[in-house]
């Protein structure tokens, strides 16, 4: 079963809108909904005064309506009365200024107010809801991370301090580690370290890493202190928490290990031209965090959000379209924030189950179809997407890539993954998203973007999986830093030099609006982003700068091969390059209609399912094997499927590959 | 008469120059300055050390030579003893930072120290001048709000408390207002709810909102702190203050209810290609505000101002147009600032009557030129602007669209009314500018720019309006919420749906860049800013979206009509658009050359005075009925009145129309 | 001998790597290095517990190996433990947050402790080695101001009033100077003045400006405080410090009248495409400031820096070609930021003389080439540039045209000087920079751009110069103000008028993307940034506005010629423009090549050396006259010396003028 539901805030309504809720969940096969994440000031309005009555009433409601419950624990936005009583517990920015409460998620990770507050109100949901029959799991804050991943008041330095010494032991490793002979930073005791607030210029980038890496794991901890709440009372209930799109924010992978499944809000750019590509990449990262299981789909929104400046709609079918690319890339959950739009408050004009004008409206329609739709692949619960290529992602490397004083601040890291998954996706090509340390084995092709902090361990690795025959795709500032944010001497980029063949001379990264060419195959085309100069040590260079320089190199390396990119191509020579070295390492090309995407999910039992979606507004053809069975809308057609425009069909096998018939009949491109 | 001048400030200047000044003020026809602004420091250069020999000089000069005086409070720009003395007399902006006195209107509205300060010196400035033969008018402080709309302190905490009380009586009325169910918000006691200062994401905006308005109330206070003192002392002399352009800083209609004479400071921006357009609104809003009594011009530049970056100088004969469009829309007073150019500080290069070179340059020519134009019009004073269609503009839902976590943040008040009266200026209509709750009985269109938050009250006025026969336009995103920003939920826009004839399923609003194409009279165009799905309940669709969904429609209504716009037109589409809406109502529509423009101020005697200016560089003529005279520049020839270039003229018939042939004639276009 | 080396930061590396510095140094002909200057938490890792042994050994091993010493005071980065036992001694922002230490030059001047930590330190440096044979030169602090120009705490408050009553003496002085009738500032008490913290608009400009020339005096006591106690131990060694590139930090030229050798550093940005037209302008500026005299280049790098956003690679042969301009526009010695590239903190991606890579890099090649080449130009160590033309340039005027509220804020200094500098050097025209009181009846040109702020005697030095012959040329908004931002009365430009035969009647600004049309010399075309409304008062027009207007200005005056520029022409305008002038005014103009740089360097001896730096990517020509020797890469051919793409070739003749044959046979433009 996927389980299919939403955000429920029934504090937001009277009483009587809760039985018409209940009707209109059953009606449209909602079964799963989050519960009060932002009930805190109606469970305990004012401290220590609990007042549950209301939602035993909700929980009483759902159950007998078949709805289960992930219940929060609701303590993402404190009432207004800790940070009257406590100001201590609101956040500090990096001026000093403590931040007010008023919005959400005004909290200090290290005030003791917030956690002994926090922890009372869980004990109390616990010992009040650990043997409801619609308790399903436990959703722990919210977002963590999101609003206020960083507090820079004198309890996060203490604690900062305390989360050195366990790192470094000693203050002589603490001034190796951050290079304090620079700049005359050397820390004569630990008293002296504050977090990195506002100072005179460029700050240390070692202390902003690391502070960065303390404030994730001070968020962590207050995760787990209310974790290990629930999991006391409720060993078999499964506990999470939402991760908020892929962010920096906090350290994914180490959040990822506490969640008993891992869970995401989706919120893709709707001002982009075509934005499943975005939600894509998300998803395939939300399941490498967990190790390829299936993961839930905690928020989307049904069409447009309201913070994003302009919030267009989504366009026609976008919802369901959406909803089932989740599925196909892994999901077993499929949730929106929220059920029913809010009357007031600051996210009132965030698109919702029932809308504004109730449920007669025709967005509440498409929930209601899109229940029955999920319905119908309740078989899919629980299998796994099956992927040839990996896309290496390390957290640590995506915080120091982005600091201040490198030679480019134009490299984004979510930018510079879209440059290697877009090409990736419009090939048919599906990509897991793993780590640097990740056992790579399983992949014949993996693709590392920028991995401008490059550990000794994690290039072994590498080395290792395109020793052993695997083909390795990097591109530039890769491998230039340890882990304390030091560059790997003796040449770029130290610790790959020996595999990609190469060493790196000098970076000459360009400014906005400038471009250089390069020259592959024959033709020119235009870089943009960065140059640099290359010179070859094995490799050989496939394409070049207009100086005749290497701009792309290929280095047989064991049985495999390492190529390199040492500029941005453009989107079209880039799709080219990918789809030769995809299919150089023996990757399946299924060559798609444009704009039609295709995931497989294999489960335990060899049943199949090939989801086929068609994001464009075009009828499509599809060439696929015969037999199995065709859910939802496609229709076959002579050897192959037809899906009309903003179509999504999934073909069921039972046994065996549910999949097209092989790349060199179908790679079209 | 109209009155004549500007602010004079002779503490600026030796006394040598005053009599100087006084001279050529008389030279020049001035009869009226607005006197010692920013003499606080002078009069009281040490607190209770009052120093008004200097200003008992000035006064008797001026009513010397036949000056009346619109003496100043002199509060708005504190002495730096006052900020020295009570830091506490000074603003605090979001982040919690005190700003230091140094420039001007460094004031806490809620401080005592300031109010008792400046009450001091009003009932000094009173006890002094009350019987001087000079004083013609009191101008309490200057531009209120204008540099610091809102201060966050906790003076001002505690008296927003106080101001939520008397507006929602118990905590259970707020928490219900500002929906402060959702994020955890509710507040339970008084005493936790603050400004909303820094906070950690969207504000609640129900608060915000009310803290806008608790803003523009405790400056108000100010206001009529001083207004209470000089009322009592000199019973007959009007009181006024100078509203800023046309702004949100302050509920402007709430102020003008307490001047006894509506005044502004016109200061369009001169970067602008035609700059009158912006003018003409700024007027017609004032005028509005004393729902149609002559109004008072109190500021206004020579030339170039210089604050706005690049500071451009008018174009050559700008100043007399200017101001002459002032008085065509209702102004019986016309001043600048300044007399005379300032030596130093921070405006020495705003333009002023007599500039930096002096009396010799050819701008205080100029300003003498203007003397004499203005003393020519004297029987133009008292008179009221003619007016058949209106524009509604309220202040709490201007408020209201700009906040933020909208559909769209493009939405900025000034451009969507600009948008609508634009094209009715271009087409020759003179536009009243009036409230929702106004007596409308007496338009025959009214125009309805984007009123996001409108009130059942308001809606039931303007159905009646229609039902009466009234023609009515309303553009997108109006009737969305109710007076605490809370949705009217049923479908979109609520309160209007019925008169409208139809509903809005979907936003879908257009981010910078992008546009729509829309139908209209068998042409295609391109449309910005925002775009829906309208479902038609008995409108009819006059315009349509590129997939056929109307864009466009018209209701009739009882005996009315009601348009919506679903999107904005290109300028060109809603020009024509505004012209057929119009006609239909029965509007005059006199068909001007491009860049004339026209407006009639009819007196309670029957005299009317037609203003024709020509904003352009080249000659026009423009057909007018016979009879009356013609003052200024403009000469009959076979019909029509020649305009030379940047020429202005004032056609003058006692006891009837001084207008054009009917429109049936006269338009061309 | 011409000094060669750069920063030298032993602290950063282990002892083995001092031994392999050393012998790179000789190797590389590294003569001189500035050692230390980021060592204070090195020599006092705790206060008062000096540790100099490691230093001992560097400055041994450097004696040992022929490399002298720039000994660094050590004080512009104090330690941690300084920042935190003395908050005070932290600078802070007009907001009144005080920045954190983390970075570097976290210091407010005005802090005792600071003052006296730095006073115990430079005492210890000067015991240790003020007898030490390496020791050459002394280096205090470290690029002053160049991060925390300002600080506004209030021990800067109280030191802030000392500064005005020795500038004042009285209160009613300041009053008068600053102006303080203009919006009520009028001052009671010196102690109600405060640094102008964050206000609620446009601040007191006077104000303003004397508080930027009060912190740069506060910064040059703390420089003077440790010159003082080095010059009394080591009263022969020369004392100095490092401006940054040429910027309104500080005062320079105050600050250049307490060094015995003017330093600079010199950072052009790479992101122009011809950033030695930059340089070019910064050496003039610094060889200006000591009168002609050499100078020392302390900083540069080898090729990017890491600060800019984007930093592009310098193009190849720059670093020689950079350090050649410096030598030949005046440099006695040639250092980069920094002899070994860090391994971590804030700068590791700045290049440097040792690369990331190691010696064998081939930028580390390039750096003992250029030792080499510095090497063979010894002789030209003392010897004078030779200029014909100067340009004006103002601190106090530069700080006063770019404050705020002025007619346009788009008059940025460095790009008017460029305005002006580029075209003389692309006519081979070398330039002085001087005062606006400096003797300038050496100079057949001066040129005054943008001299905003004029005082009576600067205006009368400029008048005799012309009387006496001279030829000038003034660029709009020169003489508005006198030395406290007040306007000069009676009509612009006050105390030019008579000197340039014309008045300005009205500025009229352009903004961004608008231009006018100018006719000059029979031709139209666009001007930007500016435009004005001349009268003539006997001079003649040159060039005309669209409106026929005076846009260009001549004028005979005495026996020389003043110029007037209305408005900024476009760049072909404008160096054809210059040429004229600059012919007329008896200019050698030698008809170089488009991107041949030529200057001339004299010698007391009547050793002449000629520069040609060829930064095209072009072979060229260049006609010179016979004899002599060539230095560096040119070779003779047929009367002219052939230049290779980025070559540099030295023409050294004794006993006379080493230059080319005279503009009349070699002017080809």
């Amino acid at each position: 079963m996927i389980l299919y539901g939403g955000d429920y805030n029934p504090e937001q309504w009277p009483r009587e809108v809760w039985a018409e809720d209940a009707k209109l969940m059953r009606d449209a096969g909602v079964n799963f909904v989050t519960l009060g994440i932002f009930a805190w000031a109606q469970v305990e309005p004012v401290p220590g005064d609990y007042r549950f009555a209301w939602l035993d009433e909700v929980m009483d409601l759902l159950h007998e309506n078949g709805v289960a419950v992930c219940l929060a624990t609701m303590t993402a936005s404190p009432p207004p009365w800790l940070g009257h009583r406590n100001p201590e517990s609101l956040p500090v920015d990096d001026g000093g200024v403590r931040l007010s409460y008023g919005s959400r998620c005004h909290v200090c990770p290290s005030s003791t107010a917030y956690r002994e507050a926090a922890r009372a109100l869980v004990t109390e949901l616990v010992r009040r809801y650990a043997d409801h029959p619609a308790l399903a799991a436990w959703h722990i804050g919210n977002e963590y991370g999101c609003q206020v991943p960083k507090c820079y008041c004198d309890l996060c330095a203490e604690a900062f301090r305390g989360w050195l010494r366990r790192r470094y032991d000693t203050l002589d490793g603490l001034n190796e580690a951050w290079t304090t002979t620079f700049w005359s930073q050397r820390y004569s005791a630990w008293e002296e370290i504050l977090p990195p607030r506002r100072t005179t210029g460029i700050p240390n980038p070692a202390h902003t890493l690391d502070f960065t890496a303390f404030c994730s794991d001070a968020l962590l901890e207050c995760y787990r202190l209310e974790a290990d709440v629930v999991r006391q009372a409720t060993p078999g209930v499964p506990v999470t928490t939402n991760l908020c799109n892929v962010a920096p924010t906090t350290d994914y992978p180490a959040w990822a290990a506490e969640m008993d499944v891992v869970s995401g809000d989706c919120y893709p750019d709707q001002r982009e031209p075509e934005p499943q590509l975005q939600s894509a990449l998300f998803f395939d990262v939300w399941r490498g965090l967990g190790d390829g299981r299936p993961w839930w789909l905690l928020e989307q929104a049904t069409s447009a959000v309201n913070w994003m400046g302009t919030n267009p709609a989504k366009k026609p079918g976008g919802m369901r379209l959406d909803s089932l690319q989740a599925v196909a890339r892994g999901a077993d959950a499929v949730l929106f924030f929220q059920w029913r739009a809010s009357r007031g408050g600051a996210e009132k004009f965030h698109s919702a189950m029932v809308p504004h004008a109730g449920p007669d409206h025709p967005l509440h329609q498409a929930v209601r179809d899109l229940g029955a739709d999920l319905r119908s692949l309740g078989a899919v619960e629980g299998s796994r997407v099956r992927a040839e290529t990996a896309l290496v992602l390390d957290w640590r490397s995506w915080w120091a890539v982005e600091q201040e004083s490198h030679p480019s601040d134009r490299i984004r890291m979510m930018d510079r993954l879209r440059d290697h998954h877009d090409p990736l996706w419009r090939l048919g090509v599906t990509t897991d998203v793993v780590r640097s340390t990740s056992d790579l084995s399983g992949y014949r092709l993996v693709v590392v973007p920028n991995l401008y902090l490059l550990t000794a361990e994690a290039a072994a690795n590498l080395a290792a999986y395109v020793e052993r025959g695997g083909h390795l795709v990097v591109s530039f500032f890769s491998g230039i830093v340890d882990e304390n944010d030091r560059v790997w001497l003796g040449g770029y980029p130290g610790p790959l030099r020996e595999l990609l063949g190469l060493s790196i001379t000098e970076f000459d990264p360009l400014h906005t609006g400038t471009t250089v060419p390069i020259t592959w195959d024959g033709a020119e085309s235009r870089a943009t982003l960065w140059s640099e100069r290359i010179e070859l040590e094995g490799a050989e260079a496939v394409a070049a700068f207009g100086d005749g320089s290497p701009a792309v190199t290929r280095h047989a390396y064991g049985e495999g091969v390492a190529w390199y990119l040492g500029t941005r191509p453009d989107p079209a020579v880039m799709r080219e390059l990918t789809r030769r070295i995809a299919a150089e390492a023996g990757v399946t090309l299924p060559g798609l209609p444009e704009g039609v995407e295709a995931v497989t999910r294999a489960g335990a039992d060899g049943v199949h399912h090939l989801f086929l979606l068609n994001h464009t507004f075009e009828e499509h053809r599809v060439p696929v094997a015969d037999g199995g069975s065709v859910l939802l809308d496609g229709e076959r057609s002579g050897g192959a499927l037809v899906l009309p425009p903003r179509a999504a069909a999934v073909l069921r096998r039972a046994g065996g590959d549910a999949g097209f018939p092989g790349p060199s009949t179908t790679v079209s491109s």
